[in-house]
């Protein structure tokens, strides 16, 4: 059966949470839909500055939000970055997968990567500043994947 | 097919998630409940002082929430509300609905708004204060709309 | 019908949402699976400090977490946990049930509450420092049991 996620959050422990629901339900043979929007849409950037040129409240939200999934931090303790590198040098060490590797797991397992063309436009990201495999779309074709799902999760 | 969203946080951010999916799929048929809990709450407070009497932490917590749509502060990077204002700029440069366009369109399109009692009174917060149109009732009838529903969401 | 419920955060008010819904569906006959995972590990955590050997980052994990029901935060307002304090108070005033008694309530509906063997490890928290009562598994349980319910909440 198919299962959807909106990942609204950018931080990193939200985003890992999504990207090992997402994977374990596709390594099960479910069909996962994955729909980024708002601060979700951080972890698809690019790593790299992309040059494209924006309004001058585009470029600010551009440039204070994080620039893909190595530059994420968690939602609680993250002191500056401190608490998100500690989470990943435990993570390291237990050979637990990171956050790139989830995401090149998921898009292998042809988890549909779906990124929210509204909160593009509101945060003044273009699909150039995207990672590469991803669909652009609305709030429609969530609603679609979300009627033909049985589990459906906000995170 | 029915969809349910539990509205906890009281984020503008959030908040503006809730309702686009909410009206988006009233505009597709479906027939909707939003459940306001805990911070959620605020998103329906009249913005003007209502006279209630209440006893020294209620009214504390009172003063201390914001009241309403429009005082609502962003998930992330809201600094003191400049990242509040900043994406209401951007929104309306883009023509993007506001929180409380959204809101109206909700009723318009008779989409079920529930506020929880047992959080109002926790948090003081009295009918009065809050905006009309809505039905007040607790978690059982949360819970009733939720079997009825294909997509159940807590955001 | 079978509920589920993911309890990813550990805020005080988040954790108090997620045992409300559990405990109403359970009282309306509702099987209920809780899967508490990252921060919502801590919820389930023993108050009093328990010897075990961990290495030392997941060590400083142990020693910055909450530990247990009674030290979480409030998500918002917290202020010191001065805001988790007051909603405290006025909780009883109300008397609502605190959260231990909800978790202490969920046990007795018989409530599955998993823990996230995954998250455990990499916080480096393990089962003697955990709560009575227990299972201990990873996401293909959930995703089994979110498989079989109607509502799945993601908190």
């Amino acid at each position: 059966m198919k299962k959807t996620i909106i990942v609204f959050s950018g931080d990193l422990d939200r985003a890992m949470a999504a990207f090992i629901i997402a994977n374990g339900a596709a390594a099960m043979g479910d069909d996962v839909t994955m729909f980024f929007t708002f601060w979700g849409l951080n972890i698809l950037r690019k790593p790299e500055k992309v040059k494209v040129k924006k309004g001058f409240l585009q470029a600010m939200f551009g440039w204070m939000m994080p620039r893909g999934a190595g530059k994420l931090g968690l939602s609680k303790m993250n002191f500056g970055g401190m608490g998100a590198s500690m989470m990943k040098s435990v993570m390291k060490q237990k050979n637990v997968a990171t956050l790139p590797e989830l995401i090149a797991t998921a898009k292998e397992q042809e988890i549909k990567m779906i990124a929210c063309t509204m909160s593009m436009d509101v945060m003044g990201i273009t699909e150039e500043e995207m990672i590469d495999g991803l669909e652009f779309a609305g709030v429609a074709t969530y609603l679609g994947e979300a009627d033909e799902a049985n589990v459906n999760l906000f995170i």
